[in-house]
């Protein structure tokens, strides 16, 4: 039984509200943590569902102790007996923690039409076609209204790291919701496409039910800064360069990397793209019209080596310092045609993503070791803007649409708590701010306050390798187990006949201690076995019995003499 | 053979100097990270090793992919041989880092003499007492010089995150040198006790050879704030706090709990001390002096409940947000006499170090979700304050010192390099600025510019549980294939006599796959194995051969059906 077909559990239920129409909303992700971004907007009459929308359909990273994992993605199993009900669903913008779920999950939700905007649905639809889903993300612009069953939907424009990116007005028959996922106020954005709040506005004037917001930055006072700032400490950088520059930002960040590439250009610089998620962004952007640069400008990897280097500006993939990225292939002398030399210099214009700042310093210690310079955000200012609005941007969202209820998400537990101190500020009462958990479905109706109607115990479906939920909690602690004490396998062969130890036992560990200057222990480790045998002579044929008897002896052996408890492994071998 | 049995290596043999007498600086750890600090200086004659002086002696925090590992401690292997020449070890002051490997190396060193100022000597004699090492550190005081072989050292007062940190001035009989550890220009220091400039300025006056110096806040421009600012962040939590408030700081900085504490009592509350390392501690402090308050004011933690919440101040260890500290254990409802409640306030007096965000995050959303409210830096200023000087700072003690070079310490490669910046724009030449890596012997004489000589293969001794050394390379690199791919035992049973195969094979894994779900991968797998026997039937005696063989086949099936490389132990028992 894979993981899909193990059924969802309600750890709680509660009792619906007692009008004709609600609508309850499901997070599957990205409330209480910052991405796995995946909302239901789930329309119902007299308790029974009829329509669902989904917004988003993120992945998130895995936690430090989830070894082994590379990626999580949203826990869908709730919409397994629904998907009669579900209408839709509407990216809002072109980020992995927003989109990068979709090809993962998209056969679990059947058939079903999506919408974004231009480059949102373009970046979507790279994912879907790599691993080859035929359907494809349908684009939209701005000023479309989709009507997906009982749902209004029309976007609104909202600066943000990437470009495209919107907020969703969500008309539904009990009420107006407004999906405020990420965003700043940038009133001076490198694309010329400020955030619209002419529309805000008009939506603050309905009455809005709920309002989602983006919370991320609610511990960070003032606004956040508008990405002109980037530009300038890069050319400031273009000015000192006295050899190559390696440039890396997000590789969505668009914007960006077109503002870094005018300014190489000015500084008579040739421009080549070096890592895959780069190549494949950059593409897709160009050819919606979102970049723009002289063909000649460009060089290929393979031809970097016929320039000068004073003429090279790469703009290059890693900028978190993933070991397999291209930067940090560059810095440790492994990349096929780049590589580093004294005078060169490396700019990174990202701030290390939290859990990510040990990559990050030992890509910074790799490329100073090369003689290059470095210049990354604690040493200089203004080399990264966050996406993400401050104190005064969610103030500005939160006066402007003015809504009852008040809903922080894409943050963590403290930010959903600093949200609520700000919002507090800004008149709201405590329980006009909700906060609920993963899984906590909350029930509005027209005529009563929204509550938490039922809990679905959601489960982190991680992704290792090819494997998509088979690594389940069992594996996952197993593997922290033997990561931190190491792993003990005992081989005992016996007569099957007999029930007799014919030889041994074998002692095996990996992980666990040096065994050739081990001996001693292994020895007595050995006695231990053969001890817990013997014991229970009369009973030997109940094997489960004797191996938790060897597990449980020799764990308390091994912790006296090694003030370690690895994961021990008692196998019996019949012969 | 233990660790300690076996030699260590020298990767690197330079040409020693002409002069008679020349001085080798050692580092056994503190350059290029930032923790385990070790250092040898030492005195040869023509070439001849007379006398070795060792500064400080602390533990390294792992790296995140040393799995399962409690704490590194220096390589002093190379001293294995040259205990007769050790005259002695001088502590610069009573951080962890700087203290904590004595315990674990001392018997590796000879029965050496010990010093260290008085706060110092006391921290450092709680670690030798813990594991029953009888030696003592002497303590003294900062008048005091030290006649340590040929070597002259005295001591210079400097404030840091600690009481009673030193630098000390080392006169040589080749010159003289100053060894600046962790420090900062705190110009009103919670004690009173500022840093002793005038004292600098003699040293500088006299030739200052080479300046070992702190760069860890290279980075940071202006110069640290006094700890003066957190005692007032402090105060307004203390108006604000409508319940208990709980402290946490660094368990050594005895300045700040004093401070701290001084301002509970004004505010009416009784202090009660939670948590192990800041009993110990505390209780050294009050013994010297180095604090002071009423006994009536303290309070047992188990006589808080007959306190109201309105009257408790709990100073809590665990400001990194370690699982297993007392204030992880109140967060998570797991302390014998403390739980949080709505209300409360909990402040958190530290920045995390690199690496333990992620716990001090969780720590964070855990009180919050006790409805408890949290200070911690990233929304509140000056709620912590680092001991560690600024650019502003270090250019001060670089101007006073005046040293004809210079060797940055305490810092990872990036500090090391943005302070040769630094140092750059003061005047110094690259070539006067020394970046050696652990390791590297620096060897320095009257007459020419020092180099390094020779370079030693240090190796990271990792302590595990009750082990110190016995987690190697093999081991680690095991856990880590483990952790994140899993591992599979296949136990073969074959028959002595014949070399047949008898049963099986069994196939076991942990970490890996849930196997109850994977019938048909095992089985395949066990084919697998079958074939890889098979093939080599004529020289099936050969078992080394046969495991290498089963690995290769398994391993290559495996990645292509789940796109993982467990560690394969094939198993072959003979019966």
């Amino acid at each position: 039984m894979s993981f899909w077909e193990t059924p969802h559990k309600t750890v709680y239920q509660g009792t619906s509200k007692t009008g004709r129409d609600t609508v309850r909303i499901i997070p599957l992700g990205g409330t209480g943590n910052v991405t796995k971004n995946m909302f239901l907007y789930e329309y119902r009459v007299d308790g029974a569902i009829r329509d669902i929308l989904i917004v988003d359909c993120g992945i998130g990273f895995p936690d430090p102790e989830m070894y082994g994992v590379d990626l999580v993605i949203p826990d869908v199993r709730y919409l397994a007996n629904k998907k009669q009900h579900i209408r839709g669903l509407v990216f809002t913008h072109g980020h992995d923690d927003h989109i990068g779920g979709i090809p993962y999950v998209y056969d679990k939700l059947g058939n079903i039409p999506m919408w974004g905007t231009t480059l949102t649905a373009a970046f979507a639809n790279i994912k879907l076609a790599e691993i080859r889903i035929k359907s494809r993300v349908t684009p939209v612009d701005f000023e479309k209204v989709l009507r997906i069953g009982p749902f209004t939907v029309s976007f609104i424009r909202m600066t943000h790291s990437v470009p495209d990116a919107a907020n969703l007005v969500i008309e539904t028959p009990i009420g107006t919701f407004y999906h405020g996922s990420d965003f700043k106020f940038d009133f001076d954005p490198l694309d010329g496409k400020r955030s619209e709040l002419a529309k805000i506005n008009a939506a603050g004037k309905r009455v809005v039910l709920c309002l989602l917001t983006d919370c991320l930055g609610s511990e960070r006072p003032g606004f956040t800064p508008s990405e002109q700032v980037v530009g300038e400490t890069i050319e400031k950088e273009l000015k000192l360069a006295t050899g190559k520059v390696l440039f890396t930002t997000q590789s969505s960040n668009i914007s960006r990397i077109q503002r870094a590439i005018e300014l190489a250009l000015q500084y008579g610089r040739h421009v080549a793209f070096i890592g895959r998620s780069i190549d494949q962004n950059v593409e897709a952007a160009v050819k919606l019209g979102y970049m723009k640069f002289p063909r000649e400008a460009l060089v290929r990897d393979r031809d970097l080596k016929r320039l000068p280097s004073t003429k090279q500006f790469l703009v290059v993939a890693g900028s978190q310092g993933q070991p397999d990225s291209a930067l940090s292939r560059i810095a440790n002398d492994s990349h096929r045609f780049v590589r580093l030399d004294e005078g060169d210099t490396v700019v990174i214009s990202a701030d290390p993503i939290p859990g990510r700042e040990h990559d990050v310093n030992t890509l910074i210690d790799a490329i100073y070791r090369k003689g290059a310079r470095v210049s990354y955000s604690d040493i200089m200012e203004d080399l990264h803007v966050s996406g993400h609005g401050s104190q005064g941007d969610l103030m500005l969202l939160l006066s402007a649409v003015g809504p009852r209820y008040i809903f922080p998400i894409g943050g963590t537990y403290k930010h959903l708590m600093q949200y609520r101190r700000l919002a507090q500020d800004l008149g709201y009462e405590k329980r006009e701010i909700l906060i609920p958990e993963e899984g906590q479905v909350l029930e509005f109706s027209s005529h009563s306050a929204p509550r938490v109607v039922e809990t679905l115990e959601l489960e982190n479906v991680m992704v290792d390798g090819l494997g998509v939920g088979d690594v389940g909690n069992i594996v996952l602690r197993d593997r922290q187990t033997i990561a931190t004490e190491g792993i003990v396998v005992v081989v005992i062969p016996i007569q099957k006949s007999t029930g007799r130890v014919t030889s041994g036992p074998d002692i095996i560990s990996r992980g666990f201690i040096y065994m050739k200057e081990s001996g001693g222990l292994i020895d007595a480790a050995k006695r231990t076995v053969l001890q817990s045998l013997r014991l229970k002579k009369g009973r030997m044929m109940d094997w489960q019995f004797v191996r938790k008897q060897i597990s449980e002896n020799l764990s308390v052996f091994l912790a006296r003499e090694t003030g370690r408890r690895p994961l021990i492994v008692p196998v019996i071998v019949e012969v």
